[in-house]
């Protein structure tokens, strides 16, 4: 991950230009991380005025799109996602992004070589272009759903600059992220309000119910104190894979009710020790040096190879701390450099030669 | 509160002196925030050796009980706080108060004018005494289960000595209590642990879930990541409470599914706005002075009475930031002086009068 820097960024001797569709947390965020790294930030939103404001809060340079820039990230709400990617493919020539909460239906619905869906995961309490912090991404993961035919070179050019934002890059097929994050973001969130509903009813027989909510309960409910505005359209866009979370987790509340009911003391401590130790395996955002490997993977001349590498450590449940992808003196063909956690190097290298890679593991010391 | 001091507390001359019975998380910390204050703590535990490791590591004055200790807190795992608390009733002379997580089953078991049941809510991930931390209860809520007929001097004087270790008093009835922490506790746990449940078996799957689980699924699973071993006796204790309340929870989530499902926008947004007003009305431990009113409520001379004024404080929502009962000089009966939340003040005084206290209410400035 590059430094931050003053000057404006270069990319064979031009200033790198943006675009940023949709002018709210997301959205200003992403323009602000671009700026501050000497980006060039044309933006538009459907809002009248709301660009305007954008660059007079210096969130954008300029009001508008900027028809050869080097990439254009959509910011709309969910539902409005894949006319608003058609429309910026059709106005520039770049490569475009999206930062949708849900990714199968608008990667099925917009096939375009210079597309690549994605998903920050990161937000905060505020809205709109006021909560825009150039910071957001910094250790957060930026989820990529190439599509099997994406390109190489796009899928890695947009790798390549969420990653200069801090982010660290997943990479899964749009259908599964769909599915995993209806478990980890979009029924906790619906969790979140129904407790938090069901306390404040109960709070109407007994004020001190309230009182008695101590850091647990916070905790738990902290969520629930979001703006709903963003979550009709992503149940409705997410639907089928939320019911279904929801069902396994009314089968998994049912069971425990019947621990409780029928007083089943083993049943109940295997159910909690179990979340105890999978709470405990959540994985560490702080890796140290000195537990890194770098893993150098020839990228074949077939499209999505590159992607299929990301997607793979994925899978196999080893984070990419960086990467980069170096070009050969020979010809077209790169080099992808990647830092991992040493101890999942081996079973990287496993995959990747189990997928006809031809991977070479070096642990930093 | 008292500032914490240095020397030996004394009360009328003599050294303050105490009992923990169950040398825990909980047991450990009451008796170093009690030593830091200067009382002389004595400390048993059922487990053998333990109670000689207390008094090496400085958490405790001596092994053995103190037969004239002013105040024995009983912190031993529920199901076994009736017999502990008898036994420390028939072995010492002063005010026993036990910290257990369900009242209603010791609170019925054990009635004597000596014994004040409480909570505190407090704790921490750690275990046993390597946990103890004097500064457990600065800020949190501790819950009295006083009785009817609990005297006014026993509540009092363990609300007192609970107040100085920093807590908040909350007095609410047992039963009260106890379906009042299914919602805020019990039952938040038992989702918390359900929920990292299903990712963790999600996960088996796709490794890459745990990488997309960010601060929102961080927060909400937090609480599974404490010690199981205590669960089983709560649920035990607490059993109806906990059933009926995750069978609202199960119906609220049914809701929610129908919602989504059925692609009700309206409804999920009524859902989500309740909850997000909800919790934005959490109460804030932090009371500024320009905030407080001073409450004097003369207390009648009947049981049971001064109980009664912070029962009736919880019921109305009125937050007790401190208080003292001063005697008048002509006689035994008391005055007690509380200073609570300004904006509640009135409603506080209206209840009080509907109850035939005869309070006078001052605004701090």
């Amino acid at each position: 991950m590059s430094d931050v820097v003053a000057e404006p960024a270069t990319d064979a001797g031009h200033v790198r230009r943006a675009n940023v569709v949709g002018l709210g947390l997301i959205g200003g965020s992403i323009a602000v991380a671009l700026r501050r790294r000497g980006w060039v930030v044309c933006g538009e939103d459907g809002v009248t005025g709301r660009a305007a404001e954008a660059v007079q809060r210096g969130v954008i340079d300029r009001d508008g799109l900027d028809a050869d820039a080097e990439i254009t990230f959509v910011a709309t709400p969910v539902g409005a996602l894949p006319g608003a990617v058609q429309a910026a493919l059709d106005a520039t020539r770049g490569l475009v992004s999206d930062v949708g909460s849900v990714k199968a239906p608008v990667a099925n619905a917009v096939s375009d070589p210079r597309f690549v869906p994605g998903h920050p995961m990161a937000g905060s309490e505020l809205i709109g272009l006021e909560g825009a912090d150039p910071d957001m991404f910094s250790g957060a993961v930026w989820v990529l759903t190439p599509r099997a035919d994406t390109p190489d070179t796009a899928f890695t050019a947009v790798a390549s600059i969420v990653s200069d934002l801090g982010a660290e890059v997943v990479a899964v097929p749009a259908d599964a992220h769909d599915a995993l994050v209806a478990v980890v973001s979009h029924v906790p969130h619906l969790t979140a309000a129904t407790l938090m509903g069901l306390a404040d009813e109960r709070a109407q027989d007994h004020a001190a119910l309230l009182r008695l909510a101590a850091g647990g309960f916070r905790d738990m409910t902290r969520i629930a104190s979001g703006h709903p505005a963003i979550w009709p359209d992503i149940c409705a866009e997410n639907r089928d894979a939320i019911v279904a979370t929801l069902d396994q987790l009314i089968d998994g509340l049912t069971h425990v009710r019947e621990l409780v009911g029928g007083g089943d003391r083993a049943g109940l401590t295997a159910v909690l020790e179990r979340a105890r130790q999978a709470r405990s395996n959540l994985p560490s955002r702080s890796v140290r040096p000195e537990e890194l490997a770098e893993v150098r993977v020839p990228i074949p001349d077939r499209p999505g190879a590159a992607a299929e590498v990301f997607t793979l450590a994925a899978e196999l449940g080893v984070n990419i701390d960086s990467f980069e992808v170096v070009h050969s003196l020979e010809g077209t063909s790169g080099v992808a450099v990647l830092l991992v956690d040493a101890e999942r190097s081996e079973r990287f290298r496993g995959g990747l030669l189990a997928r006809g890679f031809k991977p070479s593991v070096r642990r930093l010391v």
